[in-house]
């Protein structure tokens, strides 16, 4: 079931790091993005892929990991994703990208969490790094950047009670939970 | 298998509009989006539902169709959508929403193929007219408007060929077609 999986997409940061996943692996995650709906069907969205060690360092160094973790520098070597899926927008399509790229993105990652791997959306990205290292056309706008791999931690969701803090955190165990505001409080008309 | 999902999840605009959709369903397609990833876990957010005739036909009159069919002013009474889901941003949260409500409005519209439903994701929406005939509070900023109901039209994929017209088109028997773009005319490293 559907809710299953999404219940099972956790963003996952620490990862087993040699296990690989392959060119085939991303080219259909992307075609899961592909086969998703675009605003006015004007596909805006282009794909870099990454499954080597040495692409992977370079997108790894434009990164930035768990904003609400500030003392943990993000995942070291040996947990870092095994491959990333940069979703950029093509600006001789449009200038504007709504919110294909999340739609995209949630595609891929349950698509990933079908074939036993993890992810995580990355938005908090060193741009003009990432462009220059992957030799990026201007044409095109960084998006977001989406982290694969075996997942090497335990996520847990946990209730928010109304007014409670949102920020996950990590337990003397290492797991990390993330609390959820519930759907009580969320819905609103 | 998800893939099976996703190409089952075409933008439906034509509905079996007698086909009513229970409000328990609809919580059940929010909760599939609160449980997907949120931008720093920040959960910003709310959600506003609608089954009913009266509020249906309110939230109906807001919206816009299908922009690449200029001489169809939208689904026409009995075949409107039975329910719609508003996606609000919070900004007491955040005063940006990322693309969290791509994130989410993909969950719940997987949510609803899989209960034999199909829906379509509007951002066209007069905005200050629905907040006014929802007497939705200022704080709320409307993001998108989910679509849903039985489908009551046949919508096919074709292949878009590079430099192509990617606008979707109907065919003489009323059947959508929509083209996209190849899986190798969209990855580009």
């Amino acid at each position: 079931m559907l809710k299953d999986l999404i219940l099972r997409n956790r963003s996952i940061r620490r990862y087993h790091q040699d296990e690989a996943i392959n060119l085939e692996t991303l080219k259909e995650l992307v075609d899961l993005g592909r086969c998703s709906a675009s605003g006015s069907n004007k596909q805006t969205l282009k794909y870099i892929l990454s499954c080597t060690p040495e692409k992977n360092a370079l997108i790894f160094s434009t990164l930035s990991w768990a904003g609400s973790l500030p003392d943990w520098p993000g995942p070291s070597e040996g947990e870092r994703p095994s491959a990333y899926i940069c979703i950029l927008g093509d600006t001789e399509i449009s200038k504007g990208f709504g919110t294909d790229h999340g739609i995209a993105a949630q595609s891929m990652l349950l698509g990933a969490v079908e074939r036993d791997l993890g992810g995580c959306m990355l938005a908090s990205v060193k741009r003009d790094d990432l462009a220059r290292l992957l030799e990026i056309p201007e044409r095109y706008q960084i998006l977001l950047i989406v982290a694969l791999g075996k997942p090497k931690e335990k996520v847990v969701i946990e209730v928010l009670e109304k007014d409670g803090d949102q920020r996950y955190w990590r337990d003397d165990d290492q797991t990390h939970h993330v609390p959820k505001r519930r759907l009580e409080d969320i819905t609103i008309g």
